[in-house]
């Protein structure tokens, strides 16, 4: 048996969205999965209402406190107790819950995960990995903006979590990580990419590929690209643009029968991250997945499933184990 | 009278295309402009023979040595002064010439540069700035690789030297600088990008847009983004990226005749790197116009007219101005 909890509260589209992303969801969950909605129950039922169903699995916990977009998050989650962050990760904490999905303000989510779940032992800092298109397969980029100024070390264990994330939830058992760079020689980049390059070529927990660049991440040589929150944030917010500015472009160069062709429609949702789940914050003891507050029902149910899968696979227990084992960065 | 050294052996496709460029280029440049061919002279020659005419307004001037795309930037300026990077500085510093591009080995161009030209007074580092395209203008982004590790100040020095160039060079007399970040808020972003927040916000001579983030360089909201030589080697390497991801994958979804048409051209067109001519190396005495290493013929040609404005609007000593002038970082 599992079960998620969603915010039901948190986005800019709450609580209409992740409603109909848990309803769209639990109709292809298996059938010992459950989803907790937290929030403000009188809003939830009434958006339930709109749909004309309660499913047996969709169960809600009163949350009745939100914490907006803008809001100190620290502040936030030490005064709003009964917050629907909060309140779901308290659920996790307790065990009643084996994960927690929002797409509310990012900084509450990372603080409550932090204060609430913990970290496992060895981790410096918790990281943001976010799923990104390639043209190979989806890969991982972490951090994409939980840590700014990071150390070597912490570098080095983003490198572990991102692995053990694109082991478990990619199935890909040999993952190869690159640690994003302006040159791919040992001796480039900022001293804490340095650093980080002769601790990451010490490791034995999986392939490091060395210094990658920016014109390497979309190739897709590795499945895992570290790098600060400061330079992964920028980058993420970047490709995610590439979309918005070729569509429009392409309205302007082209006809309107060939941009809402099905064959481009394929190109576009290469870029569209709505397909790829919500972005794990990796390091915590527990599963915790925070979407984009834009999020569609369609990424709320894809963040469902990519939840469901890291509760399954036992992530957060292998991710124990990495750090626990691990001598290289002892 | 405006003389340009052109590196005739530097670039992977060497001596070929940049004296293809600069055959390209002469025919449309205004008569009191000559071009000054660096490189192996016998080489030159050749390569010019090929085309069956040497003009009146292209001249030779011999170094034979050679600076490999992979040498050690200083070792190789100190030891090969024969070599036409050397060479064609020398020729600037003397006042021979009044600028000096180069698709060869970037670092010995920026050493040899500021070995040989020196810095503007009051400029602590310098800066390669790179044109990129936007949905509006294109944009000068800065810096794009040659300093990682930036103080704060750096990042205001480079936020003036675009502010000049964008000003002589697209002739915007009041460019909009952006200071590349996580977040829009001052209080965002890692330490060197929150203290240059506070220096850039206190400046008279050009308009502080703020914090900007990924998602706003193409859009085009600033004339000039701010940012470390790390952050900004892997935006520029991800954007030229993005030109080869989407035609592979239009290659793979949409009908030749759809990829092949004009109108697609046009679109790739905004992301072909080569029309945009070169990126200034900016903050030394005198104009050096840094090439891609793959440089077509076309891409020199337009670094030759890139060069020849900079060189006619006094670009080196409106920067100078700039700086002395300068009470703000003083």
């Amino acid at each position: 048996m599992a079960r998620i909890a969603l915010d039901a509260s948190g986005g800019d589209f709450a609580p209409a969205q992740p409603v109909a992303g848990a309803l769209e969801a639990v109709q292809n969950l298996p059938a010992n999965c459950e989803i907790v909605l937290v929030g403000s129950r009188s809003e939830i039922e009434a958006e339930l209402a709109k749909h004309g169903r309660q499913p047996d699995r969709i169960s809600i916990v009163d949350a009745p406190e939100k914490i907006g977009m803008d809001e100190k998050p620290l502040a936030a989650v030490r005064s709003k107790r009964k917050s629907s962050i909060v309140t779901g990760l308290q659920l996790h904490r307790q065990g009643e819950v084996d994960a927690f999905i929002s797409a509310g303000n990012t900084g509450a989510v990372m603080a409550a995960s932090t204060l609430l779940l913990g970290l496992h032992d060895g981790v410096e800092r918790p990281a943001i990995g976010t799923v990104l298109p390639s043209m190979k397969e989806e890969i991982l980029l972490l951090d994409a903006g939980a840590n700014v100024d990071c150390s070597p070390r912490e570098l080095m264990g983003f490198a572990q979590l991102g692995a053990v994330y694109v082991r478990d939830v990619f199935e890909r058992p040999d993952p190869v990580v690159g640690l994003l760079n302006i040159g791919e020689e040992s001796e480039k980049g900022n001293a804490a990419a340095k650093e980080a390059y002769a601790l990451l070529k010490t490791t034995t927990h999986f392939t490091f590929a060395g210094n990658i660049e920016g014109s390497d991440i979309l190739v897709g040589r590795c499945d895992v690209v570290v790098c600060d929150g400061f330079v992964g944030n920028i980058v993420l917010k970047l490709i995610e643009s590439v979309a918005r500015t070729f569509d429009g472009m392409f309205r302007t160069a082209l006809d309107a029968s060939i941009v809402d062709s099905e064959a481009m429609k394929e190109v576009f949702h290469f870029l569209d991250y709505s397909s790829y789940g919500g972005a794990p914050l990796l390091g915590v003891q527990g599963v915790t997945i925070i979407c984009h507050g834009r999020s569609s029902s369609r990424a709320i149910a894809s963040a469902l499933r990519v939840a469901l899968r890291a509760v399954n696979v036992h992530l957060s227990d292998h991710i124990h184990d990495e750090f626990v084992e691990d001598g290289a960065v002892a």
